[in-house]
């Protein structure tokens, strides 16, 4: 019997008014501090939305909403959990990072149980809203943007290469099926993008946010296009850079690093892959004006970006430590890119399990890369990044996050796809 | 050298401001009331966008902006040309159903040109917003709505078999390859859907507005389903009932005479073709309230609707005289179904080319049953849906209008197909 077994079963229960069903630790008499120590926990377990997780004070009260959680989640004292009720959306995570929050059990099963228990259903979104009102995202003016991506992107490429796969594409992946690997799924992720807006030899395509180029190398090579890709972030153009000069494609792709604001010229296909969730909604119309400026008559391009179900703001704590400015919009938050400029979007695909199984495959090679990471930077951002990826694996596997990829067209584009065929053909 | 061609060739040019090249028919001295004649002719061209036609006055004036105009329309007097310009939209198509407006060459080319000149590049939608403003749809109350269906459901099933080919189905069908029949295009278009929504045996389907109720016969027949089916038509219901009964299939399907919004029960899939049209906008989250109801958590559904690339009022005329209360969506409108309920949007697909198609195969269908439809009828009514048919395959050729198929789910079913290729498969 491990240390989690042994408190699940040491347990007595009952039932309170709001369903939980509590319990006392044996050393812990039913005193003021324990009934304190309850009443905290059973708070931060209905924000949370009563999950069947145990919620424990280290050394003192538990409770649980029923008789076989399947994990637990201990709070260094009641000091401390008092302190993370008052922000719990933020401070949740920042106690697991400092380790004064541990979780006991699969993290990701923890923490896919807290997300629905959350959103399952038709319970009101006042928590997610709530949560809005406390945290303003970062904002993406020209500079403003700058630094949101320097944050997140400009950490170290040596880092990213740990756990990206040998493609170093740091978007959702493409599975063929569930058993393919994240190479070849990365790799199908590019090709399918390609079909999708159907490259023929000798056409211009501009990238509009880039990472770390695989996908513009990947277009010039195997669709014979010349690619202008554009990327703000410094560590990334330079290594994309390199990796075209090294793989013999600089003549046909280049890496301008600017904001997708200054892109300039004309192109027969406009491509952004995983940049939308920076751009913030009250500059869609501008991203769209700019799709459409340098698009032909026979112009289509593709937009692909994590989404929601309903317009909410991003979880805060992922905002605050990991992604300041980002934003994952619903799908009427991204008409505004197409309605404003009449453009045409012809189809929409919702690739959420995928985005699910790639963020499970990065795990893996995270934990794997766990000491080289704790080398580089130190034990509270192993535990940061792991709660993020974590985390997302369970928000894409709940729902309660989406992945689209919008292909869409100039209005009067009548050499558009006849069906979806081609996409799935040899 | 017939009518047009000699009308054409006899013209005298020159530019004016406006750029329109104009000319004085050889009957037609230049005097105060040709003037005015010119005066309203370039009117309605502006109007129409300066489209590539020539416009005249019966023994008349003519106005045209290129040297060689694919068609000619022509009203038949000043006076009635006047009376036409205090309301376009609607006096334009009632003038050509009561033959006091004629059009010279392809009906549906010379409809194309409007439409594009109208609409082409960043031109602004002031034209359809005016058009909007002065025309208040029909309301979609239950009353409302049960009054618009009649007037154009109920006219008669046996004027819709001439041409709506033998599945009767009255919405969009699905070309695998541009040479499918109609027949086999619809029925691949019933498959398409039962394949979207992934229908089992022994699964039950409620329809949103069933039509005659060809979908309904196709899902339980092919894929082994019970299906409840609504409709307000009581022409369509009635056909509808006797046709499963002919066809053996009335113990698994049942045709309900009854709005979508007296919807009960709980169903496998919920699937609409072709209704929303009819719904109007303030009524989307209620329909999308009674989807959610009335599907589980492995709960999926299809909504197929014309829609538009931004929103705008429908073509008054149509409005008015074909489709009261009816109105194609945007997709930041169509959202408004699913984003209060979170539900999960997993597929929208485009296939304006197909309604294109589909419109012209029912035109060349209609046209040959002409002198049928003009016993049944008389000469205006042959005429109003002439013009009905031709604008909808130009509406649709020009981007005008789109058709989209939204396959959505329920936020936290993960039975959800893995990818799209199961649609293409043989």
């Amino acid at each position: 019997m491990n240390a989690v077994e042994k408190s699940l079963a040491g347990a007595t229960k009952h039932t309170d008014r709001a369903g939980a069903v509590e319990s006392a630790a044996r050393d812990d008499a039913p005193d003021e501090a324990a009934k304190t120590g309850r009443w905290l926990l059973r708070r931060v377990a209905a924000i949370l939305g009563d999950p069947p997780i145990e919620f424990a004070i280290r050394g003192g009260a538990r409770v649980r909403s029923v008789a076989a959680p399947i994990g637990r989640v201990v709070f260094a004292s009641r000091a401390h959990l008092a302190s993370i009720l008052a922000d719990p959306w933020v401070r949740f995570g920042d106690g697991y990072s400092d380790g004064t929050v541990s979780v006991e059990g699969d993290l990701v099963e923890v923490l896919e149980a807290v997300y629905r228990a959350s959103t399952m259903g038709d319970k009101p979104s006042w928590l997610r809203r709530a949560a809005g009102l406390a945290h303003r995202p970062h904002g993406n003016s020209l500079r403003g943007s700058r630094d949101n991506i320097h944050h997140h992107y400009d950490i170290g490429n040596e880092f990213y290469a740990l756990w990206l796969g040998s493609t170093m594409a740091y978007t959702c992946a493409y599975y063929p099926t569930p058993t393919a690997s994240l190479d070849e799924a990365q790799t199908a992720k590019m090709h399918h993008v390609c079909r999708k807006v159907r490259l023929k030899p000798g056409e211009s395509v501009v990238e509009a946010g880039c990472g770390w180029g695989s996908l513009a190398l990947h277009m010039a090579r195997h669709y014979g296009v010349r690619v202008r890709a554009f990327n703000i972030s410094h560590e990334q153009v330079a290594f994309a850079r390199e990796r075209a000069a090294r793989e013999g494609l600089a003549g046909q792709v280049e890496y301008v690093e600017d904001d997708y604001r200054n892109i300039s010229g004309h192109y027969d296909a406009f491509v952004s892959v995983g940049m939308l969730e920076h751009v913030g909604v009250k500059n869609y119309p501008t991203l769209g004006r700019i799709a459409r400026r340098c698009l032909g008559s026979n112009g289509r391009g593709l937009i692909h970006s994590i989404g929601r179900n309903q317009p909410a703001r991003m979880q805060p704590w992922i905002e605050k430590r990991i992604f300041p400015g980002a934003y994952p919009p619903a799908l009427s938050e991204m008409s505004q890119i197409f309605e404003p400029w009449d453009l045409s979007v012809l189809d929409v695909e919702n690739l959420r399990l995928h985005y699910a199984q790639t963020l499970r495959h990065w795990l893996a090679l995270y934990e794997t890369a766990g000491d080289k990471v704790r080398a580089m930077f130190d034990e509270k951002f192993v535990r940061m990044w792991r709660l993020y990826l974590a985390g997302s694996v369970a928000a894409f596997s709940t729902g309660t996050l989406q992945l689209f990829q919008v292909v869409f067209a100039t209005a009067d584009n009548n050499d558009i796809p006849w069906t979806r065929a081609h996409l799935y053909g040899s």
